[in-house]
């Protein structure tokens, strides 16, 4: 089974040791991890954007899985590249893990960057535009999404000191991928 | 032909009314909008986030194509609940459009929010993280996901005054997708 590892795990300083460590975990559990190319391409070429792109396509459309690293990134809510690549193989019904090192519902993290206040009985950030208060983690599209096409997501009991590098929830999902795709 | 709209619209306190807006834009070029359900549910009950859910992901199986609204929210890039939504018709092979009523370049727009400094050729972050430097309006898996699924983003040759309403740019994009899938 190929697995393909979305997340911002690869505008980390570490992005290429950070990849070999989830390719390892990968492998200890008898599946295949694909990570993304973004650092094996020459990124000084006319069309390095384009390149990255179409090889990471070509990785999720061989893939059978995903798991998206959904933490945090940049703000409140998840990286949107790492977003896309999550709606793409829910697209192709390819099977949808993902995992946030911050589990704390989206509403009240946002309150760490910005206002929120209830108006009207609406929750409305700084700038007056409403903010999800479902209680999940993120936006409903992504939280629904994997409960819908793979698993739910999966949030460490406690945020480890490391949000950015720890793999704990990572296993977690190679775990579930493996009980659910090979061991039935 | 069906056109799924997608976009932060629905989290604006005229959410109802700008969704009439751009269904009416639609018909006007003789195509439907399809406009998310997030404002017609009964948001106190229990499963509210996965009727909506639900609901869009109904919404997007039924439609030929997607106009998305990449416009930045809540920080320098797209919604993620919008990208979700790009990369799931991605997915499902429909034809895939964007806007974004501000064109700025990435990373020029990340820095009105943080610093954004040179390290070794890299574009970094406050916190480190690279940041993506290939001129492209937002990430490249969106951007090069629109061209070749589809057809590049769309942004204003100045920006709106009123980037969250400011609907030039979608009218733009209604009238590609009914050349390139209709007057084909």
């Amino acid at each position: 089974m190929k697995i393909y590892l979305a997340g911002p795990d690869v505008f980390l300083p570490d992005a290429v040791e950070i990849g070999r460590k989830k390719v390892a975990i990968c492998a200890a559990h008898g599946v295949t991890g694909l990570y993304p190319l973004d650092n094996a391409i020459d990124l000084t070429a006319p069309d390095a954007s384009r390149q990255i792109f179409c090889g990471n396509e070509a990785m999720m459309d061989a893939a059978d899985a995903i798991i998206a690293n959904l933490s945090p990134f940049r703000g409140a809510g998840a990286d949107p590249g790492t977003v896309y690549e999550l709606g793409y193989m829910a697209g192709r019904r390819k099977f949808c893990l993902a995992y946030s090192n911050d589990g704390a519902v989206y509403a009240d993290r946002l309150s760490r960057f910005m206002d929120v206040t209830s108006e009207n009985g609406r929750l409305v950030d700084a700038q007056g535009l409403t903010v999800e208060d479902f209680g999940l983690v993120d936006n409903l599209m992504m939280i629904h999404a994997l409960e819908l096409h793979g698993c739910p997501l999966v949030t460490p009991a406690e945020m480890p000191i490391d949000v950015l590098h720890d793999l704990g929830a990572f296993e977690t999902c190679v775990r579930m991928a493996v009980a659910r795709l090979i061991a039935k």
